[in-house]
């Protein structure tokens, strides 16, 4: 029998919390689906500061890259906002995308039909929207070099600083993502919407001609159209049914991807996907996490909702694993619990009603699988 | 009697249709409120670039430095997608910018409230809705050396190339645009949120550090939060009316203040005033535009709503030349018509109805008046 290796970062804030109800359901497909799962456990983000001065430790990161998968619940929180650059908790989670290679991340906006009505936006814009923004996760102004800040005394700032960033993107590092990007919209709607500010960036033309030379060459059969970014944006808001996969470069995809995952009124609901390479088990590089942060102010009350880091391993079994029957039927036990309406804080609206904990929740999903 | 020069910029696309209304609004206050303008006009984008290779000629260049006020309709357009980088029309928009010197973009995202039902967002969200985004216009990745793209032969990408641009603030930079934002959340309700990516990017330290200097030795009496770019986005979508005042790089800006504009269902309604430093005359370098594009699609038919190209002008009359009765009048004069139900194809809802032209929208303006 094949047994998975998983490494659980739960990190912190709620991280702790909804990483035990994933646990759970962890536990149940052991003991009634047949499937072995080898599990260990590790410190990232403010807690592995805490306990070692790093937001990743070096034995950590080993660990991670040794494994199938990583399973992270969340990073940061105010206690940590005064750390210095270099330890904060971001850190940790930054290191792992970068060392693992992770360049590919997946990040569904789907509307729940049970709570099209949560969204901010009218019921008729939003339900059943399913789009996938595929953000490039290893690249751009999140690592380029020269990076920091420094005295500068040019006109105008006498004894003042600068700082800088540098956006960098090769014709590899953008050609792999748009493929990611392709080979996932074969399986969907068959469309790609790539966005960039090639109007204003020469990385966005180099972005848009590789995207282009990338479906022009291998993937003629997927329908590709470009966006400028801001109007990508206005777009989300204004009708985001118009997208079926939307790929996109690190910083515009960290801004774009939160907008679409709130389009949805269910941001405790949404998981995502990172994926780097294939390893020598021709499973790829993975760590899968909810898109929602920490939330420091409602950690530890058991208020927080699970589903998005259940839903982040329902994707390490169908990306990771390749069990899509398993993947599936907790996807739909989710959509059950929801329909039944079982609901956490989060998602109590004006009917009222009384909220159900965090795992009582897990308890719910575990009830329906 | 004091004369005002104003050169008219009308750009591509529709640009010269809404530009035609706003010289009806300049003659109406000619005519009877005894202002006086001295009015040029010349070419920007790709109307300049047919006529001499050019998206701005040094001579108009010149003109835009000399006058009081410049008023732009909008540039590009598909016609101009493979002409080269250094000529495309958004070069003459941005070489106007930097040599201006117009570091503070002042973006209202207001929600009209004959309007709020075009919003995507539910009226409850929008309604009554009145954000300011100061958008810092001249620095940034926009401008930031040093920038191209080039051959690259690192691993994994072997004859391929590398596309680099550089975000690049310094404290003088920050600083200057910080005291826009607060001196107009002064006149507003006195609250600056500034965003950035400070947990991910130095540029973004420094942001956050220079504006929290600005606050807390020239504007202590000013509320002053700070938020991650990203939650950003996600708080204009689940609730815009949190914020006041939003101050933001250049980057960050464009794309949140899209997102903003669209938000309030009203994209062909909204202004936007660019402003520098104080000339001889005591009056800022200023430019003023619609925050709509040229949109080639409907050029040349009469459909384009010249509202936000007016209000344009309205900001002019305000911030230029410190005619705010005149301005406040030109405002409710445009609120007037559309509380009356006079709509460009734009604004057409379910109610059905037969939309105006340009022209005539720009008629009940004059009558509204
Ligand atoms: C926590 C932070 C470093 C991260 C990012 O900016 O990528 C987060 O916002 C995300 O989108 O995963
Ligand atoms: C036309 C383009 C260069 C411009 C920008 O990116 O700044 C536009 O999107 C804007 O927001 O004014």
């Amino acid at each position: 029998m094949t047994t998975y290796s998983l490494l659980i970062l739960p990190g912190d804030g709620i991280g702790p919390e909804v990483m035990a109800e994933v646990r759970k359901v962890i536990g149940w497909f052991q003991t009634n689906r047949g499937l072995s799962f080898d599990v260990s456990e590790d410190l990232v983000g403010g807690a592995a500061y805490d306990k070692c001065g790093k937001p990743l430790a070096d034995e950590t990161m080993a660990k991670a890259q040794s494994v199938d998968a990583v399973l992270l619940g969340a990073v940061g929180g105010p206690k940590y906002d005064n750390l210095d650059f270099s330890v904060k908790p971001e850190r940790g989670l930054l290191r792992l995308r970068k060392e693992m290679d992770l360049f590919a991340n997946l990040r569904p906006a789907q509307c729940f039909d049970a709570l099209a009505d949560f969204s901010s936006l009218k019921r008729e814009v939003v339900a059943g929207l399913d789009i996938l923004i595929v953000r490039e996760l290893t690249s751009g102004v999140y690592f380029g070099e020269p990076r920091g800040i420094s005295a500068d005394d040019t006109p105008g700032n006498e004894g003042g600083r600068v700082g800088v960033n540098t956006q960098r993107y090769t014709s590899g590092e953008i050609r792999r993502v748009a493929r990611s990007a392709f080979e996932l919209a074969r399986k969907r709607n068959n469309r790609v919407c790539s966005m960039e500010k090639a109007n204003v960036m020469e990385s966005g033309i180099l972005w848009r001609e590789e995207v282009q030379w990338v479906h022009d060459n291998e993937y003629p059969d997927v329908e590709l159209s470009h966006m400028y970014a801001d109007n990508g944006a206005m777009q989300l808001v204004r009708n985001p049914r118009q997208f079926d996969v939307i790929v996109t470069d690190n910083l515009f995809g960290d801004i774009l991807s939160d907008a679409a995952a709130m389009l949805t009124g269910s941001l405790g609901m949404l998981p995502s996907a990172s994926l780097g390479a294939p390893m020598a088990n021709g499973r790829p590089k993975a760590l899968y996490e909810p898109v929602h942060g920490s939330a420091p102010d409602i950690a530890g009350q058991g208020k927080a909702n699970p589903i998005a880091c259940i839903l982040s391993f329902a994707m390490c079994l169908r990306y990771s694993f390749g069990l899509g029957a398993e993947a599936d039927m907790l996807e739909k036990a989710v959509e059950k619990v929801l329909a039944d309406g079982v609901r956490t804080g989060d998602l109590m609206g004006a009917e009222g009603g009384k909220p159900v904990s965090t795992t009582e929740m897990g308890d719910h999903v575990l009830t329906a699988l």
